[in-house]
């Protein structure tokens, strides 16, 4: 006999449209959507999708900023049986074009781009339901006669700083999975409204619709992180889960004296939180949730309660439900407790490795575990310390330098207000220390002072041999600092290269 | 490349002692035990297990109390990987040598019990962890290689109170399914305190364990349904949910006058709720929840929650997660909303088929349905109404005759304080019906008087044949109607047989 379930088991908009068909799914500024009401619109998008030229590979693009049209996409992606493939919208064509090729679309909604055939996929606009267009939704039909948790839902392309995204397949399991541990760790209220302002074609977006869904809880989707519109869905909406990184945070908590009753938890994730932040939240009596996660574990690998969020400023908890880490030192074997090393991962919610990529997967997909990269450690009660993203590790004439360590030792000095630590390449030492350096306001400070400073404190192929002071450190949009940025500035001071 | 989580996924304490090693497991009386003690608790007894004869067939039967010692067994199994047959303590020597001699058990855990080679199967006292008994933990082996969502867990009897019970194996991908629809309908507080007074051996008080242990929340276990024992916990610990039928739930009502502030749910199931209890709860504030579950699909199947059940008394609500429902009239056609028809279930926590029952089950499980042979009907909203459990339905003259449908209209009866109504064979009309009754204290009516009063309200053929009066109904020890026993009194009136 086989499983019952599983013709159903993917579409979990269907699923929870039938469970509680009047709860609240979707809010977007004024507008509200319950379950069944989604699900009709889905239905309607399903269909649309049927009347389009089916990519032979089952994948589509999406490029488009969150709203409406996004949710209902990856509900009827889910619906059809199509593979969604997540283009952020802030890269350049270039940058496109070349992601567009590796998973070989031939189909892209999207919109604010104008481009015909010098791509070699068709762009369609996704179908606007203001205008109340409808579609004869007896034609859906699935692309794929069967699912299971071992289907791919998407492809989503990594935020890494250096070199080229990798491509992570995301499978319904991999979404369940994290969904479910995310529960058993934060707990589920019925009356949760989750306030997001990620985007959706990042992992941490899309999880957040999943998880909301499967749980049967409401969304307050933003397009941005937009400091007004936040603040305004704060003080009219009985918001009781906000997920943001460490810099809307900052931002926020500048911007508010009060917070709504109804705040459960602040989730916290995508860059490092610094202890100043976790005591401002205190100060605010706000209930901070941190996490460490990445597009290759569907969002959460690793998330701190609040409760310990207050004792252990800047770890990062234990593995949620089904998960195992381990740290490998340099010589390969499990570190000793507190022992930098390498974290690696294990867990239903992790990817089976990369698309096309098979000498990296036979690298860093090993017994079924998977390599991150990122430098931490386990302290004595089991709990995560992040050092250092993969990325952003130095290596210098053979040793390896944590940024966040240098970036800890130079920000005791009360002239300096914020600073940024990378690799610059060098030539006879592989990658030098440089520092990007912001001066707290009335201050002053010298290159060679802050190195003096530093050397207290730190051995010597630690100490930054490039300074440069800034008025301020270049980010993202989304408030991280922009690392690559930051190592091409200083690349260019350190080998300052004729501009033509 | 395998799932990398397979080997683990079914040890849920362990993954549950990993994520949340401090939080809350257990607490039996004043005893309380966090995640990482129970874990060490258990890997004792996985010690112990492996310390016995394997059996051949991986199955070992448990015939014990609800206690510390069953929840062990219950974990234990699972990390050595033996299949649990859980054992109804209340049964006779007798039919407990049937259930061994159709599982073919080889060894049995029990205590309360004395008996030698004469069933064939070894009876074994549990270990005793007061005693401080240590084993060596490094000698835990798993029996089985690998498992996953499909792996058996346990093989529990059907509670039939006609003909033989059969017996459902269930699978660690039901409960998984069955604990996190669960989740998502009635929500997850990571505070919660579950008050379980239901025997481990059925498959809603395992379920309990299960679900505490994948939320990472506490159970407080009962031994049994004892008034003061409940109301000691209920005054003294802060309990959040407590799961009850009905009758239990009659009794706290009518002993308490207050209740905690903590429990935010109540969990009925088990028997079908009355209007007038649930006028009750209500004005005792209480918030409860009406299930219709099963063995068969490792407990809930639907579940009405709180708002709705004020406004649908009698309603059980609709399918959990992934659940589906479908009524099938009697022509074998999709029943119209509201007309009565055999309720038949779909969903990942449904069981496959009996065991070792090829008849039964081509007759029941088709093209992934289950055919529950009760009957009930969807209103307009898509809730169900559960009208009539398989086991009950009278069949007389060829017309369904529905038990609760008479007993309703019987009920009416200012004199009457309660009523069963069952079907008592019967050589003309293959069965009759027949009531017993309770009057109230201070009135008095006679069968004759009854009779008009139901011939009012019902068609001839509903109109019970064979009226017994007696001073209370018979009831189990948990408090349902015991109505095999009914039928069996009845019977007796209604075809005298002479005693030896």
């Amino acid at each position: 006999m086989s499983p019952p379930t599983a013709p159903f088991i993917t579409d979990w908009l269907r699923a929870r449209a039938a469970a509680s068909p009047d709860a609240l799914a979707l809010v977007i500024g004024e507008r509200r959507w319950s379950y069944k009401q989604l699900d009709q619109l889905v239905d309607q998008t399903a269909a649309w999708l049927n009347t389009l030229d089916r990519p032979k590979n089952y994948r589509l693009g999406v490029l488009l900023p969150n709203g409406l049209e996004y949710v209902c996409l990856v509900h009827g992606c889910a619906r059809v049986g199509l593979v969604m493939v997540t283009l952020n919208t802030r890269l350049t064509d270039a940058e496109l074009q070349w992601q567009m090729e590796f998973t070989a679309l031939e189909l892209v909604i999207g919109e604010d781009r104008e481009w015909g055939e010098e791509h070699g996929v068709k762009l369609v606009r996704p179908p606007k339901f203001d205008e109340d267009v409808s579609f004869e939704v007896s034609k859906i039909a699935s692309s794929r006669p069967q699912s299971s948790f071992e289907t791919i839902q998407s492809i989503v392309f990594t935020s890494g700083t250096t070199g080229r995204p990798k491509a992570v397949p995301i499978t319904f399991g991999q979404h369940f999975f994290s969904a479910t541990a995310s529960a058993f760790n934060l707990g589920v209220d019925v009356h949760d409204l989750w306030l997001s302002c990620l985007p959706l074609y990042h992992v941490g977006g899309m999880a957040v619709l999943f998880r909301s869904c499967l749980y049967g809880t409401a969304v307050d989707l933003h397009a941005r992180f937009d400091i007004e519109e936040i603040n305004r869905a704060l003080d009219t909406k009985p918001i009781t889960l906000i997920s943001l990184v460490p810099t809307m945070l900052l931002r926020l908590i500048n911007a508010r004296e009060s917070w709504p009753s109804s705040l459960r938890l602040v989730l916290l994730g995508g860059a490092a939180t610094t202890p100043e932040l976790i005591a401002r939240a205190e100060m605010h009596h706000l209930k901070l949730s941190v996490s460490y996660g990445m597009t290759e574990a569907a969002s959460q690998i690793a998330t701190l309660l609040p409760d310990s969020v207050r004792q252990k400023p800047g770890c990062v908890g234990r593995p949620l439900l089904f998960g195992q880490i381990k740290i490998v030192a340099e010589n390969g074997k499990p570190a000793a407790t507190s022992e930098y090393g390498e974290i690696w991962v294990t867990g239903p919610n992790i990817t089976r490795g990369y698309l096309d990529q098979p000498q990296i997967n036979a690298q860093r997909f090993v017994d079924g575990w998977f390599k991150t990269g990122d430098i931490g450690y386990l302290d004595e009660d089991g709990d995560l310390w992040l050092v250092q993203r993969r990325s952003d590790l130095i290596i210098s004439g053979g040793e390896n330098v944590y940024p966040v360590e240098v970036e800890r030792a130079l920000r005791q000095h009360l002239a300096i207000a914020d600073v940024c630590v990378v690799g610059v390449p060098d030539l006879e030492w592989g990658q030098i220390v440089a520092a990007m350096v912001v001066v707290e306001p009335g201050q002053s400070i010298s290159a060679k002072e802050l190195e003096d400073f530093g050397r207290g404190q730190l051995a010597g192929y630690k100490i930054p041999r490039l300074i440069d002071f800034v008025s301020e450190l270049p980010r993202t949009a989304s408030g991280k600092i922009a690392r690559q940025t930051v190592v091409d500035q200083l690349s260019t001071i350190h080998s300052p290269q004729p501009k033509f």
